[in-house]
């Protein structure tokens, strides 16, 4: 969404768990992959028997920035040899084995893998190849299991893709923020409740001198819907002195004898 | 995860809301947007000024299957038209505006859109340009802004990243999967108590028989230790069915004088 480049800042946020690409064919997508953690704070990438080698520069050209990632990641001959360091092994897998391992949500997942580590101990993720996904053999190599809450009609993932859902939810399961929160720069100060009565005040004036509430029997509703709807939307100061300016200015013009429409 | 083209399967999910790419740049990125939207079971898809026009052959070939959604999505003027018909507007916006408006996280956004949906109102969220994201006029035509909770030290966000990331929130939101859930199909059946007392029974049996258990001070708790190992991790009848051949076969080997090790 922006054009950031945000290389320098990128450090490792740990305890954090491995992705670990097994066998990915495309640099494309090592550098999507890169990026998308770096998205969700993630720094440790392993790659096993990457097909066309390693490096690649089209990894750093798709990065968009999150070099530091691609610079410090390790390449491993096996599954095995890239996992040797963990204490806990997961594995995206997004069809039915016939295994029976733990299986979770990238949520679920998310929450075991902060609770994993903050007993120090290090995790981490499986991700296959791009066409057919991790094998028997390489599932064997994991404690259990993660497939995402996703369209099952429509199980077409992106490598990058899967390594953004499960980055995110780490991110998000760190310390989430509130759901709903409102967003005030130091540009736009809501006004006080005072300052809005004062403005309700000067608009039911100006009314009441137009003859617009000249309804004794209506002017009391009249004036709590107007209340109302100026107490929804949170106000800020620079609004209401428009507003203010406004009525200011059509009394004006009234008093002076211009039409108003 | 798999390349398993799914174009056939996709179908509008309602209410689902609209996804808005305002000026978007590549076609490529409209592709994957697709793509994304398939994976989180959304299917309707507005343009807002593409930047090279539309329709673009280089989309349909990176959306993966998800021929239906490029097919169906309408093409519009501006921001205003492609919002006309719809009831609330969501702006995704990393960057804080000088605007007072409701921010959302992603997830808060997806449980406020099915709300909203399931009072048969229709909701859009608008995605910016690849490189600088939405401006002020297009933010002023939505009620709520979205921010997603990810690193703020590496905001380049890929657009279809930032439009998985809804879709995935809004997928999850619709009838979230348990967090953890054991996967048994149909050719692994987990052994009944039952079977595994059996299974016990024949262990400790021969275990008497060969003398491992002579000492009868620990041979209670030995008994305990092995009937704790063998409830954990969920055996399978076959699994089971392995066990046991294999105690017969070690005692056959024992009784008929072949030694052990």
């Amino acid at each position: 969404m922006t054009g950031r480049d945000g290389g320098a800042e990128l450090n490792p946020i740990d305890p954090s768990p491995v992705v670990i690409l097994v066998r990915p064919q495309l640099a494309e997508n090592i550098g999507a992959v890169a990026r998308a953690m770096g998205n969700g704070g993630l720094f440790h990438l392993r790659l096993v028997a990457p097909r066309d080698g390693w490096p690649q520069e089209r990894a750093w050209r798709l990065a968009s920035g999150a070099h530091r990632i691609l610079d410090a990641l390790t390449v491993h001959e096996t599954v095995a040899d890239a996992v040797a360091d963990l204490h806990r092994v997961f594995a995206t897998c997004p069809r039915p084995r016939h295994i029976i391992k733990p299986m979770l949500t990238a949520r679920g997942a998310a929450a075991e893998i902060h609770a994993i580590g903050n007993r120090g101990l290090n995790c981490g993720i499986l991700f296959g190849p791009e066409r057919a996904g991790l094998d028997n053999d390489d599932i064997a190599e994991a404690d259990s299991l993660i497939r995402y809450d996703l369209n099952p009609d429509f199980m077409s993932l992106n490598l990058a893709q899967a390594v953004m859902i499960m980055a995110y939810e780490w991110y998000v399961a760190r310390a989430p923020d509130a759901p709903v929160k409102t967003l005030q720069t130091n540009k736009t100060d809501i006004a006080t409740k005072f300052a809005l009565d004062h403005f309700i005040d000067h608009l039911v004036r100006e009314c009441d001198a137009s003859g617009f509430l000249k309804n004794p029997q209506k002017r009391t509703g009249m004036v709590r819907n107007l209340r109302h709807f100026f107490q929804r939307g949170e106000a800020t100061t620079q609004e209401l002195n428009t507003l203010h300016g406004i009525i200011s200015e059509l009394v004006r013009k009234r008093e002076s004898g211009t039409p108003d429409a």
